[in-house]
């Protein structure tokens, strides 16, 4: 057997890891970024050392570079499903940053002691801005209320927190993952809070911008474009006309509408379940927990969040995600036509319908000019298509929880982010490199559009139905104009045909 | 409100079974309904015999009692597919129905020959009314555009006019099905007219009052059980209590949200494509033709559709059907998880959870008394499964649109109707014959809530936490109460339990 | 082969047409159907009587114009869902007849009473060959197994049986539903039979057949195409040459998969659950029956039925119709491929691709000869979408069977038949409406061929490429011919140019 | 506004890149990989250093340490979509080494250089291996056909190449990356093959290999459980019994059809498209290329590939990756209804099923002793509801191609590979972390099933069904025994009792 295939048998756990990974993502002339170093790293050894730390299980060797510990490193070792690319999205760990700020700022009016909750705050902050995104190693495929990767965050924290104060790390004093950090919260009801805070701002800051993009540069090339007659297209076949602008308004209503479906969508997503603790009631709680760490979310995050009004429900279905991630698959729908269109329309350069002129952006072939493949067309619509199947994912996840807690979490909010990525990111990359650089080829919409058999409606109230008709058949069996064939006919002049036949007048109703 | 809605509203479980299934639903001792004589049947000959009408293509036989012609007749010819159960929804023909007429009265005002229009509204009334449901034999699966539906509209309701004003069937006149039936219109704007208005009735007389009526259901449930404390479950596992109404609660609340979803689709179910014509422009439509049939379409539904703002999206998308389609997939979700938890709580009588008593409703088996079949939670489950795959079906279509027109019209309504007529029917099925007759087995509830361990949490302030595990672990082990071992390990007395431990004080923050 | 097949076979496109739609399907000049009159019916009373049953809830009024008994009446009651158009399907009706009078065989093997075996098994070929259709109004919205429709087939059979040998309706004597007709079986156990003997009919009567159909058509196609050069076209835009047979083999080989797929999933499809009864275990059977039982459905069919290897499987999980259903999933991909292409190729007929003329079947247009509405490809199109909605449907519900039962039964398989119907009925009417009619425009295929700039790939090793490449630019740029441009350029004589670049030296490797 | 989120917002494209991938998967004292230092390193510059190339559309700067060239910067330049987490899966990458080797020996047959050869076979040898991954910066989200992917591989092979010939980098001398790497192929056929080749590779060495030792492990507890007789469920309600053994032979049924799945989709998958090259034509490449090539991947492999007989469909279609997905999604249902099956029997300690004792992994809870989150159930149902949702992702894309290429190939195989890979990984963590370690709580199981009314059923030859019945309704009300209400009622002695009602005589037929 091959060498080549012994050695992938051989090692494949170890070398699927893309050793890529460690490199930058590429770009041109980018200064290469600074490797992360995180706070602190100076006084942790290197990294082939460990520390000892426990959980009820008993004790693990956690590297010592790292400031998780036991849960998370346990969690790593029974959950080996799918590799790096498969890790928690770092917009949930963000979230939880900013909950556990929130939640140490609230303890600390109910009581905990200023010092402690001071260091959390850091440490949650640090969380939040991303900056100890290297101590989050576990999977999606874990427990699905997400308890590893509450932990996970509470280990973290804690230790940073410790480091902070001076402490040992893995100590848990003085500050204690659970004690402390994970105050008046449980997993069930602090890991759905992420997951809304996660969305909401993966909405506001990557998805609805770039819908709002794509539609303004759509918005525009409607306008530039009102004044140019094509032939319409129905059945896909010629059918009469229209401008391309109301062609393209076409699209730019889609877009408005797709981010209005998103936006009915947020009341329910800014709704938190923080507060609703294991199992919706509250236990462990203070009255008036829930309001005041949402209030500190939405001040945080200058959404408008609240607490979830029934936390039986917040914890027990996520209907909400499934319908963000049903606006979300409307969305995909609309731009899978839209981008379908653009591709069809600027088909050719010779044998298409060649409508368009898409912007070139890479060689499409070496041997035939004019060749543009209509390749930012072609991510958008595989990104559509992902986000249909995310949306089933989302809903088959959605549907199949249980009594008082929904153990699909992870796997929805892994899917509901992503498909807000990805179409966000598509929305940009579409607009920059193909929308704003669409030309009409006018000279080809004028061909077509005056060779077009179905102007020939425009005479019915003049020579009536039959006749008219009649040119149009004849015209089509002999390949001829109308205009040719209705003079030849005999049933009008070449001046009456062109006063009566008029393309710009079957824009609208009179 | 008018008549014909009144008469929709009154009787529509009975008038929407197609008349065309001559046998009656089987029921106790229901009156066998008399067999359907289509108006003026008198003057049309036997069933076996023939009258030739004609299309551009030539002529065709149609059968003497039935009022379609060519067109229609030709579509059976060509779409032999799927069979009787593929017809096209009645709730289409009956939007059509009422297009017809609201168009009819706008076009008098235009000037139509009011003796005509006369004729249209009434035959278009009875239509609306489901009075010739028998006429409309096509499938779904037909073109696209469900222009042969449009057709087959057209016909009937050119036929029937004629038929009121003593002419010839057949004859088109003086009604002809195109010039003045479908004045001003096309099949491109009609049926997406008459899809939206079709589910937004279906919306409102089916889908939402079914899901009222479970919400109502579940909250008088809810608050019959609101003292009822029961053990929690998470991850399928024991955990903390809370009471039976607090579970039904977060059940409450997902069906208030499945309405506020649905509701928030409609907006753009409200709009209508009626003055679009062939590809959205609206050519040989007068200025304020739209607006017109939009507002007579309100007045005859009582539901505020306007004419769409963008009649080139209204065409070449779906989006709105889609999004529609998106909150009843949502919906499924969140029913298919009530139903899932109603009967896993259920289950038993002896070897199952058996919190709950459902009612029986028919043998479940002629041997084993006590085995009730949670046959109302199956059927709600099946329901939730075929609405998630109508949702994609829907999704599909709604992608597929191509430049002026999408034409997945027929497939795309025939799920989104589907949909919400299984899921309100399935509401009310599941309301009436299960969740209404629940009863709460409280002996059954108290023994699994006594004996449960992780009551022992209460005991955390009092000897702190280590003495409580000690109390739990033991108690697990020897399959001992956790009073009994607590007072056995010496770590507090009964009286003391008792005092401490109260599960009534574990339902709510403090 | 056994008679109830052959009329199966022979019939099949009338009889599954339920009886109860009593309205012919409309067609050219076909004489009227006789109307059903179920055997004995003159001994039934009116229409407007009824008798009395009962089941072990009490009595109910049971028509007296219909075989089945106070259960099936119990489950309309209980189940007003959907209306008619949601009955079971035929086809599982008709299997179930096929299993009883299989049950019946072997049970007298076993000493069942032969004249009680003997009607039975007369009464359980009526059903079989649809004759009885008209007694079955349960919907598919009932008990996830199966359970009512199961006992409407006993009730049926036994009414029937006993009318046969002179007993009075409802009396359960001789022949009792439960006790005879049901003797060794168990819902569990007979639902999923009668779900593979269904499908498995339906795909070798509908489905292969129609596939095969347009398998045939497609490959005549391609050879008549085999010499038609043609541009190329990938991403949408021009490429190299091939022919039009080559492009059309492609869609061939697409069927020959299609059916080898469907085939391979059919070995599990073959395996029948009879002889698990209640849990899979067997339990009041004996040993041999579900062997004999097996064999005796398989003498039936003609098809190579077996019994299943391991019953638990067989009750709890349907995974052998989520393979089917995955089979046709695939299908309808390549239908949407296929019928997409057809109608984008067939597009214009002047301002669209124009390389193939679709036949005309109906007026697309009054007013627009040669606007051929590509319908077959749109029915198709949908029907594509439809089936993988159902395939989602199939795949929630196979994935949500609990314990020992799958009770997402009836709507499997309502799915797996549906799609099943529509791909065989639909490659039938694509077949015989589109694909044998379709025409090559040669005159349009040789203009865009020899207008494509990308031929001056052929010029690569007479002049090198970056003269070519020099010569495809400037013809862009200008508009003009590759042959012009290069002998405007100097770069060879148009002899040169005719003999280098010749397309069909294009079309393999050399 | 809040520091962290001003922050989060400036900063989002930037700090989305998880700074984590740079660190190795952390495990428990494993020693830390090495840093992969790339053949031939030294020579290059610093990582801050750029080198310029070029294609037809200009010049762009290259980092130092990077083999790739030009196209695969503009590709990240263009395609900013998704970030590193999307990039195309490196199994993707390793196959595109295997076929490059591949075709250079064949194309060293037909005359290449052997010193060009050697070295591009060397160099694709080291990507097949995994050595380059870190050259392979690329998304999912490209251009569809995958060129800019098949452009990067060319330009790291040359680059390589040429390094290993003492050339510069960027030169493409002696090796350039279309003339020699991409010699007789072009993207549209190389990176179909690309994804069979990967998609076999992974379902031999992941998917398959965790299937069988998933179906291996429950085999052994069914053998294990041989005699465990315990209530059966259905409708989740008490049933008759069966062993706890014969309950899983079911998923031992399950696993091995699931295997027999994939397997069934294999023939396909084992069809290579290579010597298609743009259209399927083949043009430019040598007859007898395409048998040749695949064979040598054959070799390479060791999996029986073959050239695809009909290069169109192999193109324009990915009917076959459809159907593989299907299998996957059969595979799903299968899992998602295992996994289920077993957290719900194993649900307890107190207050569930208790059937089955689950093996605890983690913390579950620090004060619920007993309290076992079924995790690893919930991981595997998370990774069924993806692929679920993956399936209808590779759906869309296949049927979406057009003409002669679908456009939808990166995003098909990244969700097939993500199936394989999450069900192959999860299959292994369930089968080593969860069913390995299942114990039957024989206590339990022996307690429900004796208390279990069904039991009743033995006694129907006896005493007849009437008096059963009544013993079994009488005890359901009581809340006795059987055997207690059987002898209070006088129908039989506690001896005649124990004689006729045994249980492991209701375990098969008789």
């Amino acid at each position: 057997m091959y060498r080549a295939l012994r050695l992938l048998a051989r090692s494949r756990r170890l070398v699927r890891v893309p050793a890529s990974a460690s490199t930058p993502a590429p770009g041109l002339g980018a200064a290469a970024p600074v490797p992360f170093r995180p706070p602190g790293a100076a006084r942790m050894a290197s990294q082939n050392s460990f520390r000892v730390e426990y959980d009820t299980f008993g004790e693990l060797k956690v590297p010592n570079d790292k400031y998780y510990g036991a849960q998370t490193v346990r969690s790593t070792m029974n959950f080996k499903i799918g590799g790096v690319t498969e890790r928690m999205p770092i917009p949930v760990i963000k979230a939880f940053g900013i909950l556990k700020r929130a939640a140490a700022e609230v303890n600390q009016d109910y009581g905990l002691d200023p010092k402690i909750a001071s260091a959390i705050m850091k440490a949650a902050d640090e969380v939040a801005e991303g900056k100890l995104n290297d101590h989050f190693p576990l999977v999606v495929w874990q427990t699905g209320s997400g308890t590893q990767t509450n932990m996970n965050v509470n280990e973290v924290i804690s230790n940073r927190a410790i480091e902070m104060l001076g402490g040992e790390l893995g100590s848990k004093k003085p500050v204690h993952p659970n004690d402390h950090v994970n105050k008046s919260q449980s997993s069930n009801d602090t890991f759905p809070t992420a997951m809304h805070i996660a969305a909401a701002l993966d909405v506001h800051q990557v998805l609805l911008p770039g819908l709002q993009k794509l539609h303004d540069a759509l918005e525009a090339k409607s306008k530039d474009f009102a004044q140019i007659i094509k032939i319409g297209r129905t059945h896909t076949q010629d059918a009469v006309p229209l401008t391309l602008g109301q062609e393209f308004s076409g699209y730019v209503q889609q877009l408005k509408y797709a981010m209005a479906r998103v936006q009915a969508a947020m009341p329910r997503i800014y709704e938190l379940a923080a507060g609703g603790t294991a199992v919706g009631t509250g236990l462990n709680t203070r009255i008036g927990f829930a309001e005041k760490v949402a209030a500190k979310v939405a001040a945080l995050t200058g959404l408008p969040f609240v607490t979830a009004p029934n936390k039986f429900e917040a914890l027990a279905a996520h209907d909400a995600l499934v319908e963000l991630s049903g606006a979300m698959n409307t969305t995909a729908c609309s731009l899978m036509k839209i981008a379908n269109d653009i591709r069809f329309l600027g088909s050719g350069p010779r044998s298409g319908l060649g409508e368009l002129i898409l912007p070139e952006n890479e060689p499409g072939s070496s041997i035939m000019p004019g060749k543009v493949n209509p390749t930012q067309c072609e991510a958008m619509t595989m990104v559509a298509a992902q986000v249909m199947g995310n949306h089933v994912a989302v809903t088959v996840g959605g549907s199949n929880g249980h009594f008082e807690l929904n153990v699909f979490k992870p796997m929805m909010i892994k899917n509901v982010l992503h498909s807000a990525r990805l179409l966000g990111d598509a929305a940009v990359s579409f607009t920059e490199n193909c929308v704003v650089g669409i030309q009409a080829n006018q000279d080809r919409i004028a061909k077509l559009m005056s060779e077009s058999l179905m102007l020939v409606t425009a005479l019915n109230p003049h020579i009536g139905y039959d006749k008219a008709a009649k040119i149009a058949k004849t015209a089509h069996k002999n390949g001829s104009t109308l205009k040719a064939t209705a003079v030849e006919l005999g049933y009008l002049t070449a001046e009456q045909f062109d006063e009566w036949v008029k393309p710009k007048d079957m824009l609208g109703p009179k």
